[in-house]
């Protein structure tokens, strides 16, 4: 289960492993009563979308998921900030990153580079609205593409004079793209995908969160269906779903 | 995979999931370095005992284990006390547990009654040591049994009087059972069974600590070797076992 | 700045220390425009009632308190569950209780017993609703005093058999006092409050809630008014404040 | 109380409030006995080295500073992923930072240009070891300038052509500053300076590091001394104090 988020052959996000499903989330939930079910009935789905609806989300830590996410620098950062500023920062686990200290990149090719700009919004001081006419969009990406090159080669000629990765690093833009491993609960990814699809996310970062919810979907489908009545859809401010074209 | 750690015909732990095992650890600590190992080689059962030996256990919390407990409340409250006061919080990601204000309990027999007494310590002021002697224990057996009777009895009059279970519970003592599923990282078990295994700790906790360590054997058995190595042998105030007798 | 949330004369919660002010958290909100303000202005406000609005709290996570509480110990149970359940739990900073592993009581006058009855509630399993009549609270007040007795007798036997402290505190009830220090964030302390004092929440720990709410409101003055407005008034289901008589 | 840890004139950290003392750790770590200190006396210098000695260290959680941070993105990113991957991101309690998405930066002045590059390490695949000789360095310098340079001016032209600032920032080399609010307890700063200053920590965190470590004394003079004496000096493989000049 893989998916290439940003569209250009080198993003990508996949499912790697994960614990419990619907049914594991109302046996823990009725922890209290002594019950267990084998499998799913009305009741269970009607508890299910219970705890959603009023957000008793404690059983939904229950469920864990194992990713491996390859992302452009900037949005690893805008993730992390995410998890660290976030309420939700004790429900993710693992978060195991590659490191330019490490190893260096050997390729002026692992950059994102946009296919469309977007133009700064008016109103949201942190967003963006509309795109570039065909013809700026392209300079932009000339100007992109330029320093990317620009970029890989201060760095190389850096690495050549003996300099340290950890020094040398500080001219890699952050368009080049990183990977790591993230271990995290179904309640923090509700809410990771709450926030990452709402108004205001940045269209990249909106991607992601959308392939997430596609890859969990058949693991915890009942969960997902109440989520999207719940939250999806009637919330307001929540756009359409992101897609990198 | 079930225990009865206070061999008494109530306790319980079951281990009842677990996602990971010690080749996802290997492949998560090596994030940084894109490979991949199939199966575990003398390489990656090095590495595990360097990640432990030196304390980078950050890819073990990408191990995940799910438990289903049941405990007298004091030890349940030892427990969490534990996971509050520890550096570890962040990887106890699941506790639901069973309420008193909820469900009554509808049997004098659903307590827990020591077979052995232990003695305060003289130098600990925490901790026990020692036994009784057969006739003391015997008399504190039977104080022991009378007041489970007696906290009974004035719970069940109160629920009579019509009383809420939230303020009857006031008179229920502690060494009722009461039950939970725990949802915990393999980093934060290892924290967890290091101090529970440790002098100074309670015999009754120390045998559910045991007994967790025997349910993930099975599951990391290069890790939980490791560990033997490290931390449990090598430790000095580390006790034997814990057993109840 | 103390209270005696129960009403007892032996229940206590106290404002020992504290960090930052409604001015300290739009400075450190607006850590990304580079501006600090010297005192609160019109602007100031606007922000701290946007923020709670729109659920941005996390610059309330720089605000910081420490209270001393006692409090009956399963009430301090019903405490800990919320720091553990929560969403908050990396907000709960401290937690330094008094353990009866280390200390004896001596005094069988250290239980809290309700002046008050309540009826088990009908609609709510977990809650309770209306009063006893006083004939049966009569009845009620001497059953729970006659089993703090008890209990507390069957205590000392055991200490005098020489039975470990760890071992007696099976039989203390849970009304028993003990008492913490506890260290926590604004935010944290926010989300507490809301919960203790919605519906469902057991009036004994709704009387610490607002005896929190009254402690902190000469701190955080603005940012009171700003959560009273839109979550305490605003919120159904939020019951007039608790009072223990 | 300010610095200048990476000696450019730019980079700044100031400890802008605190909360608690040497003696509030006592306090705090007494709960338990019911005792308070009025000031410290050597019954209370020796628990504090007790407990830095033996790790009992939950009761630091009580004292919490407020820092304000200016650093280059790229330092910001690696303390980041200190706090996300560490056992101790529940006690750092408020990140609050500028974000690019929402300020441009308008001057290429504010960038990081280190005065001496280092050698990448032989023996550790992620450090670097001894300097650049005089010649290589001018030439790193100059190759490290330009880049700065460059990066601005894609960054200028982009926003120029109307592209959003949250896509522009792609081509901002992570030697640019930004600058964040750090709300963190005791405990959680002991854990971030002693990696910090290990032998294997970049220089110029280290240089933060060595500043948060001098700005605190003050305020914890007990507390430092202990630390030091158990882990700082004793500590194999800690280097000396990192000074970037």
């Amino acid at each position: 289960m893989l998916r290439d988020p940003l569209n250009d052959g080198k993003s990508r996000i996949e499912l790697i492993d994960s614990m419990g499903s619907d049914l594991s989330i109302v046996n823990d939930a009725r922890a209290s009563f002594d019950k267990t079910s084998k499998e799913l009935d009305e009741k269970d789905i009607k508890l299910i979308n219970y705890l959603i609806k009023h957000q008793h989300t404690s059983p939904f830590r229950g469920v864990v998921f194992k990713f491996k996410v390859k992302a452009p620098l900037y949005i690893c950062r805008q993730w992390w900030k995410h998890v660290i500023a976030s309420n939700h920062s004790e429900e993710q686990l693992g978060w195991n990153e590659k490191s330019f200290r490490y190893v260096a990149i050997d390729d002026s090719n692992e950059f994102y580079v946009p296919h469309n700009f977007r133009q700064q919004s008016k109103n949201n001081k942190q967003s963006t609205e509309g795109v570039l006419s065909a013809e700026l969009n392209n300079k932009a990406i000339a100007i992109y593409q330029a320093q990317c090159e620009n970029s890989y080669q201060a760095y190389s000629q850096l690495l050549d004079l003996g300099v340290g990765r950890e020094q040398a690093r500080g001219v890699l833009i952050p368009s080049v793209y990183t990977s790591w491993v993230w271990t995290v609960s179904l309640q923090a990814l509700l809410n990771f995908i709450n926030l990452r699809l709402g108004v205001g996310a940045q269209t990249e970062i909106g991607a992601y969160a959308s392939a997430i919810a596609e890859l969990i979907q058949p693991i915890v489908p009942i969960s997902m269906e109440a989520w999207s009545k719940h939250y999806l859809k009637g919330a307001e401010g929540t756009k359409s779903k992101p897609k990198i074209s």
